[in-house]
């Protein structure tokens, strides 16, 4: 597809690096097949490192035939092509933590994002605050951590606890794991809001990139 | 006021006990001073013990000055008046668990109400999951109950901490402890309806009245 | 799969029994086939005994034919495998109260987790309020229980009659039953809530587990 | 004040008699008393009888003093000044059922609103269904009625159940009473809305007089 | 299905007709295709004349292929299995008023559950209030009737404008036509709860059958 | 107060006029009075003509005190001190339609508004749809206008017939109007929101000074 | 399909062209595709020109098969039968500008309208806030357009940035794009109503039918 | 008060310094001025620095009378009592942001909050993104710190203009400031919530407190 043909559905932010540190990524959801994949290849063919969220399997098909270096996680839905970030110079920590396995396509979409624009990263599952020993159990090496990450649906109360129990800024994502009362995750959204603990900052429901992405931007202000 | 006059707004359930084991409690809030004090003067007429609840300073006034046998608890907000059970013949044991300060009026009236209908309470407050350490040094006091009433407003977690750590079933008061987003308590209520550990139920915000009814309730199955 | 890979998704709660006095039970719905598959196949090769809830049909296919034991009710959507309280065991008694048909999947599945706990269940349906001779006719049956699971849609008004007519402790749980302005249960949820009948607490839309799950505790209070 | 002082902020529609069979009725809430007072004179400076509702007791005051005809009911808060159908010539039986105390508000307001457009009216308050057997009690006298009119708050349970024992339409009344989750009477107009019982439509929360006048229109149908 | 497999899901209420006056009506959404059959089958076989509601189209193929005496109305999602009235013997008349063509589908429930219990009907179609002239222009037919079924979607303004033109009591039908913030007949629900003009009675979202019975009961009290 | 203390929490957009043909108003509600009144000093004291809403009586009194030019509408509660455009200046014809008396604080709000900016306004007032034929004899009035404000609460169902009845473009003003279900004016917002009738767009509750800002833009379009 | 046939389900609007200056468009959702294809029919063949939205790709086909000057625009899912304005004759200039490429459907429902109605309109696409320069790069030709109309999804602040910068009245559309908290637009309807900036008001959720239709109206007011 | 009648309703959490790094805040909202107070003293008592928030009048005057080191900020609602680090060791840098005069409280919430734990802190108000001029002429300033706070109400637009402009992050603080439809920041708290650019995350509504807490965390990981 021809730029010509692209800036008829998108305007393509090849300055974003210069602007704010870090290239574009490209959220999937609620385009067409096509404008995602016109989108990626345009990037991808100016030397722009790629990180595509929400990726259906329609399209990463589709991007992993065309680009051998295209890598999809089809658990966080993100497909990854181009370097931004080699792993060897990840630096800083940041802890995922997550309360349980319906919660792991946002945590791992947390995972992928922050690794991709340079923070290491580790993923710590299923340490939900119904069997608070396994939190605890963790607890050494979530202190670790510059930045946390806490990972949760139906109430939402790990970062509540978490926040509790170290110094760290937490950043809190909300999940749509649930059913009922849950609304789609208004329930923990909600929770994670009014949380009694301070040192809590929250995202959109499922929205692991953009806890990724603040984790990282916050693990980078402490240096290499 | 004569009965002929109160039955034009009230219909006294005198048979209440007879019924369901015990008997009618008074809730004060939407009803006028007047209508309150002549239902409470009525039912202590016929020899029936009166719990009154959400009962207002001025309402309290009265009845105090009226009836020397009433007590107020003017945080709980709860009137009694006559003796439905005697203190020393209170049997299990009900702990009410309480986040915070702000919490204490709907726990104070699970307290009352528990009490009241024959159940021995203990009572441990500001314990919330943000520091979860004061929620540990009370554990085995909260071990030893047959129920757990546990209060909280903002994100209502403490119910499902709790609920991983004891065997006893849980009764979950929501309150209207918060702002902004925790709407009146909805927060809270969402939350602990969607609690991640099972042996919870919930009652209306702020109802401590509710729950220290239904923990009265259970811990008499548990026997003298 | 070896326990190395279910550990990359789920932290088996093994030590679960020695410290609430029951297993952990299995929820499905948002885990994958094979997650849901792994986590079963661990806990029973573990000699623990499993109740996974919220099966879909292709997961119980699976399970059915990999383990002679398993046993899968359709309507309540549950598999248990192994025993943890045999039939004759089975002691006290909760009444399961169900208003219409459509509120029997999660009826069940209050039944199928009580009894696999331990209790003995009787099972009453199609009760709802707007025929209440209906109830009335089940009345002796029902005082008998020494707990209640109210189970109904629509407006949720079940529990506050019930409430008022036995002298057990009532779990209501609301359904998503109806159409229009029920909003998936949230009617009869706020229903259940706000109900003037005391001795009524609340689980989540559809959470037949967890009303099973508490009922039982509060059952096993009264003793074998 | 002049009619062309009228005319700035009300416009009256004296001919509504003809139109649809009954005069205007004045709502008060939302102006102010000047408004109010000018515009209840100058319905009865043209000889229409005026019912006014939601009447503050500072305009009740001075409707009172310059109209000698003038009568205020301060818990319906509504003043008829005028008849439009004598007490004797009321005809039909409209019931007006009400389920507690704090109801009696916009009980009262149907009452005098229907009375007011020519029905004979009985008035039964105190039947919630959590003492189910004060509403059979009642039954025989209901059953009476060639309309229901059903006011409750909290759950909001009472029509549901009285529409499956009556062979009347039933007018629900959702009202403001309760606290928490009843949401200012959401959750008692969501219950009635869901109503699983035939037979029942509904007006806005606290609606008395919205109820009263719709009963008057269906009483008058069967005939003097 | 014999009678004792239908008790463990359902609950006849082959008394209704004596309590209420008439037949209960069947409502088949949330009952699986079997069980609905099972039901309209053994009210059938008991002589009692069925009118089943939200009929899916297999249903309706099962019901149509196993009785020669059904009728389904494929818009409307009825089917009517004997009679209750003869169409000769309807009497009264009802108008239902229907703002869109979207809107048909609950207005033809309404059209058949009043038909089927007794009441003469008039259904006019597409007069909503973008073209009021179009309203206008059927006024004098819908001035004919005894009662008003006021159907609409979107903002649910018709019923606010038909009862300030009529005598006859409105029953308004929110509907789920629209899209974006009509939420699923919210917007519609709250207008018509909150209609302006006296006279409105409402029902659920998309419930023509509520409004077609209650309307049939109102007119009832009209006489032959 | 010097300019300098203002810059404390102001930031005074004198440039205004130039970016977008207008000044800026001054939303009086949020800021205490002193620091309305130093806003409206320094615009005054510039030269910048000034509009100033929601302005509560004691702000008025002192504005009034210190400036002799200042003009308060206590119903709108509106203060203009300075010209922006001669009353014999202002060109095309506005029409504020108002549904009730009540709905006036926010008519009057758009009249004050547009008048200021330059229009003329014509103001007419309680000609909901509940008696419609008070509409239809305004309609040849209205129909010269260039644009239309329509203000109502309660179910908000002007707009929806205006629109169908003038070619001009509709500003809907959903007002708080009303009680129970109205939720503070979300029921008149969603119905205004979801008007079947096309021409129709709308501003916040209560947003007469919205409604009549974006009126004006659009009546100079027309020319002068 | 007959004439008779139709009226049984729809009532052509066939003078709205006389009565406000435009013909009627019909909207396709909640039609089946007989209904729809007959009424686009109809309008056709008494020579009115069509503009059908919410066009399903199955009744697009239909329409293009039967009729050879059909155009249908598949992002837009608008169907255009006949010719009310010639391209040539449009007038004014709309800009229609949109935030990202998800919202291109709704963007593009508002160029065919308006356009079909007569305006000249230009579509600016993916000019977001959160890379603002993208829009100011885009200003001169924004700032040319007579009325702008305003795309966005997720938070919806465009129409507030843009209503700052520009003198023209702004027509928001809040779209459906976003997940988790945005509710289905619902967090941009809001966003846009509250919006800070004055001469903005806002259509349904992804009503870019209503803000195409509204915007040429005020565009028109412009002259030729 | 001794430490015994304070261990009645409060548990202080002396040991946080030890475990998070910082020691206790005092919410003050929720608390008795007496119990406030004695919360306040007992903390200065043990040597530990006291923050208080959400301070009443009555409560500030209290406390300064008592202690000459306590300084009261009237529109922050703060007090301070002690200092946990001198002014002039405040290190790193945070912009908070505010977009109106109406947002300050929560803003010198924020102000006060990250002053107390150690940052250096530049307030910038009344920038908002109605006049987006005021921001560009402030971004030199607000890119030299080194976390973000983002202060807003109404539709909340403020951070995500921001967060495309800086490569800080951002910490979004939506108030209560707005009427109508912004429910109490229910719009504002949506729209930061479903930001469209990345590096943004959220607190509670007007929780100035949590927004300062958090950026002072993140603020220390840049160094001294």
């Amino acid at each position: 597809m021809a730029d010509a043909d692209i800036a008829s559905f998108a305007c393509l932010d090849t300055e974003r690096h210069k602007r704010t540190g870090y290239p574009e990524a490209v959220y999937c959801a609620g385009k067409t097949d096509e404008q995602a994949f016109a989108i990626i290849s345009a990037l991808h063919g100016r030397g722009i490192p790629v990180l595509a969220t929400r990726v259906a399997p329609s399209l990463a098909s589709r991007v992993l035939a065309a680009f051998s270096g295209a890598a999809f996680d089809d658990i966080a839905r993100t497909i990854t092509l181009g370097v931004f970030c080699e792993p060897q110079d990840r630096q800083g920590l940041i802890a995922v933590v997550c309360a349980g396995t319906s919660d792991m396509p946002a945590a791992l979409e947390a995972v992928r994002t922050a690794e991709f624009f340079g923070s290491a990263v580790e993923c710590i599952c299923d340490v939900g605050v119904a069997g608070i020993h396994r939190l605890f159990s963790r607890l050494s090496s979530i202190r670790k951590a510059r930045v946390i990450v806490a990972v949760a649906g139906m109430e939402g109360a790990l970062p509540s606890v978490l926040a509790g129990l170290v110094s760290a800024p937490v950043i809190a994502v909300p999940t749509s794991t649930g059913y009922g009362a849950s609304f789609g995750g208004l329930a923990a959204l909600l929770g994670m809001v009014n949380a009694c603990a301070p040192g809590i900052s929250v995202v959109n429901i499922d929205n692991g990139f953009g806890a990724g992405y603040q984790a990282n931007l916050i693990n980078k202000l402490g240096g290499a």
